[in-house]
């Protein structure tokens, strides 16, 4: 008996078959089984599929269900048509059984594979007399469902070439209800678009290849604007005291994002052309700076944005070298100090589901906090300030080599540097064990005060003669002379102790006034969740120790990594995610800490450096 | 009593009132009656407003019509509310009882002007802590429709500047559903478009004012395509078969519209950026080349266009300058042939309603006819060749200075040139006066033949001494050499009158065949229209003397001008013309001529130069 390849798209999955082969069997044995309720009677109309050729005439359950221009176009019943030569199946995905999925790394979870960007080979029969349908017709009916070219007109003034020097195979390309491309030939493999996470000091793309939800590479860089100013605040007076000043933040982060998606394309060795969408988070100032919206309103209060929603916009109009067509999806802000990070990570993290309290912290340049219980949500961000990040800490830097990242304190001090050089100076997490170790010896009171060497008798001696007072007061050398790559001591000086108390009083006081707003405190918290990179590296015990976070039982104490980031892969790989941002953004509540009654108590309380719970 | 000033918006009249008048009072007062069918109870809800401030309390009748947010927003019934303040009102079209109509000249009608670009000043009030709404959704919500930023964002990039330096008063843009603009202050009038009718030979742009509908100033040339080719043909030939040809092809109709546009703005003594929509005609191949897309299945069997729906495009994306955010409405096309331009004439001569037998024809380069009975429509175009345009006529010219535009004969030859100028050639109506007024006095047979002096010893001597034979045939001298520019006689040639017959037997063949398609002959037409250039100058005696058009009475046939950009222009005026051109290119009936049987017979029983009627 004769056998037939049958290929099924847009998966590209081949099996070969025997003639007389049901297309429903054909899927199963291509590990494509198909919805089948009323077990391949032919009544259900379930298992709808578009053959072109290669399957024989349509049986009359068929010719009752589809219509002519459907019969025309091929849709058949799986379980009724028959192979009866080598055939191309297109399979909707609503006809699939076991739906395609991937698992995004810090996402914790599978989502179904359903980009935005759909890449569909069709073969389209010639104009004729009989049938002079315009080119565009040809392929929107062939499509089978509503799309509409982009006003740009680049589809349409594809269209024809791809359909008169292609053979009879082209490849529609659809963004949306947008068709945004008519490629000649089968390139549906060829489908990627970006993930970017603009944060105030780290920008990052992740490439993804659509058509599998995968990871291809990744690129990351310093944020330009840090020569604006380190923080949010400081680039925002930027733009608005300067003449221009908006423009040139917006340009620097536009051309930043055109050059790490150009480097990730190109180490996944893939053309920048294949790139048809890019989904963007960042803080809300971020998301203005990036579609050069000037942040005007977010520079006095009451911090009122220009834009919540999510916004949609040519990648070509904003100066991004990827495809001509392709578009950029920035997430939606929650309001003027929680952006579509906050979004991106309450996706990633789930918050939006899932039962008992829940709280995710951002601890980058700004703290965004989000407390969850059942479901619902509200979010602060915190004036905690760059503290973690480094910055108007006496020797603050960024975990990058030579900084100190952790420390310990027994009969001396034991300092860890990133990359094995001398000590430049501290970052974020060593900081906070720095803080805290002292705190745990007794360097430090609960107050904050570094205690005089003459108070600390009793303690080993190498830790007593790190504490040295000078005109700018008692500060604790963590790495001496010789250890250091200027060979100048390296303090922790009484003001460095004193911004660390500033910002884990802002985010522990957020915390808790959020918690409370769902009649919680910091000891019901459930799962507390640290997102961005100083997440990832901060010692919990530590944290605890200085109560940046509360008291609570390590495994409840979970760090997430980029999950903004994670929330915009999602959002590239996922319509349903995507939806699922939007109705997030809709969803939290927005609370103004300093509005807030309660706050200032909170945050005076929270200026204790010791172990901290809702019992306090 | 206090007198207050109450202005009624967007049509910026105000009047005076007492205080506690009530609106729908002071609307009367002002000329701008609304609708209440209750007679002003409170019941029927048809005179709805919106007040800023300036009204008293809602009450009972009206907290039951508008839920909350409506309230907050000033909606009120205009029978309810009183003044008690000076004030601004937004009335709603659909409140209104008399209609703002304008006569678009050439449409034999009134339409309700109803832009689809509308530009609203609105009063907003500053963002505060107990409204922090983004600059966004407070212009929406001012808007109180269903309308979405521009996804190249200009709109969104303009709020947080135009809301924050114009004092309380900004002017939303809106074109269609898409808010394209928000400008400082109350710029509500300075609103125009443009309708542009590209013609194969000649290039129109209209440019309107449109709140009112009026026409501000016209400006039109010749279509630079010309040097490309004199006909369609030749022009889809080149741009098929040289590379880079139709991106030439395309960038001269582009360049000479933006420039006409331009134009037109100076002479109205308005900025470019004041025009925010263009609505453009043209036929099927002129559409495509407009915008860049090639019209490469127009070139051959089954004569294809890439598309036949209407189109619509952001002004700088073809690249004319007008505002950065304006778009560009191509009216649909009908078919290969058959194109916007007739969807234009359909629409300016309402060929879609009315009764009886209507037939209109466009004589210019094509020529396009349309048949309607009762409302039923069917199109083609004939391969009449631009004959009546001066092209493959010896001596033929556009209907210029030096062109015989009228010819003649009784004792001698008496022609009428344009200008007072020596003759330079023979145009359209010339040639169809000159042919016509030969076969009356027997000089050309009804077959086409030009007979010889020896056949004409009974005519008047001048006439027939004007009769030359040499190596190129028979030849009638209309222009002595001594008439004319170049000194050389100027005759009608054996060959003009075949290309004559040729041209008017492709026109009558096709209406005939179309009209037979309805059950009716020529002589059963209602109404003949006429458009076009020539359409408005030739000879009705003449014309029918040569059986061009039917032997019809006179009152049946009209001139109707450049009815294609009349249409365009309706369209800019009114979206509910716009939505009838649509309905139109949708309902009208496609009719390939050469594929059709009967074609043949019925052209080669046209050639005959006579008076024709259905009874032929």
């Amino acid at each position: 008996m004769a056998k037939f390849t049958v290929r099924f798209l847009p998966s590209d999955i081949s099996t070969t078959v025997p003639e007389g082969t049901s297309f429903l069997e054909a899927a199963a044995a291509a590990g494509l089984p198909l919805r089948s309720p009323c077990g391949g009677q032919g009544h259900c109309g379930k298992c709808v599929v578009q053959v072109g050729c290669g399957a024989d005439e349509a049986r009359p359950e068929e010719r009752r269900l589809f219509n002519d221009r459907e019969l025309a176009e091929g849709r058949r019943l799986a379980c009724q048509a028959k192979v009866i030569a080598d055939a191309d199946v297109i399979v909707p995905a609503s006809s699939l059984v076991v739906e395609h999925r991937v698992s995004v790394e810090g996402a914790f979870r599978e989502v179904l594979v359903e980009p935005n960007v759909c890449k569909i080979p069709l073969r389209l029969s010639p104009p004729s007399l009989e049938d002079p349908r315009t080119d565009l017709k040809r392929v929107l009916d062939a499509l089978g469902r509503t799309v509409r070219p982009t006003r740009s007109l680049g589809p349409l003034r594809a269209l024809p070439g791809a359909l008169r020097c292609a053979g009879d195979e082209v490849t529609a390309v659809t963004v949306g209800d947008d068709l945004v491309a008519v490629e000649p030939g089968d390139t549906s493999d060829a489908a990627h678009g970006a993930a970017v996470d603009i944060g105030t000091t780290t920008v990052v793309a992740y490439l993804c290849h659509l058509p599998t939800g995968r990871l291809a590479s990744v690129a990351a860089d310093l944020n330009p604007q840090a020569r604006y100013g380190a923080d949010v605040i400081s680039r925002l007076q930027t733009a608005v005291a300067e003449r221009e000043g908006a423009a040139r933040l917006s340009r620097a982060i536009v051309q930043l994002l055109d050059d790490l998606v150009g480097r990730a394309a190109d180490e996944a060795g893939v053309s920048r052309e294949s790139i048809y969408e890019i989904a963007v988070v960042g803080n809300t100032c971020m998301t203005h700076f990036f579609l050069a919206v000037a942040p005007t309103g977010l520079a006095e209060a009451p911090f009122v944005p220009a834009f919540r929603c999510a916004q949609r916009v040519r990648a070509a109009d904003l100066g991004i070298a990827v495809h001509p067509e392709a578009s950029v999806f920035v997430l939606p802000n929650i309001g003027g100090y929680v952006g579509a990070d906050t979004v991106g990570m309450i996706l990633a993290s789930e918050l939006d589901r899932g039962d008992g309290v829940a709280v995710a912290v951002d601890i980058g340049t700004n703290g965004e906090i989000v407390v969850a219980k059942d479901g619902e949500m509200c979010a602060c961000s915190t004036a905690a300030g760059p503290a973690f990040e480094g910055a108007r800490i006496s020797r603050g830097m960024r975990a990058a080599a030579g900084a100190i990242d952790a420390v310990a304190v027994e009969d001396d001090v034991d300092c860890h540097v990133i990359g094995d050089v001398p000590a430049r100076g501290l970052c974020g997490s060593g900081l906070v064990d720095a803080v805290a170790e002292l705190v745990r010896v007794g360097v430090i009171a609960e107050s904050g005060r570094m205690r005089r060497p003459d108070e600390l008798l009793s303690h080993p001696e190498k830790v007593r003669h790190r504490l040295i007072e000078n005109e700018d007061g008692v500060q604790f050398v963590l790495a001496r002379a010789e250890e250091t790559e200027d060979g100048k001591p390296l303090s922790l000086t009484a003001r460095d102790v004193r911004e660390t108390q500033l910002a884990k009083a802002a985010i522990y006081a957020g915390m808790d006034l959020l918690l409370a707003d769902f009649g919680a405190s910091p000891g019901d918290i459930d799962r507390l969740l640290l997102a961005g990179a100083f997440g990832n590296y901060i010692r919990r015990e530590s944290a605890i120790g200085i109560g940046l976070i509360p008291a609570l039982d390590l495994d409840r104490v979970e760090s997430i990594g980029n999950a903004a980031g994670v929330g915009a892969r999602l959002v590239l790989t996922s319509t349903s995610e995507r939806r699922r941002a939007e109705a997030i953004a809709r969803r939290v509540k927005h609370v103004a800490l300093s509005e807030r009654d309660g706050f200032y108590d909170r945050f005076a309380d929270a200026m204790a450096l010791r172990p901290m719970s809702g019992a306090d």
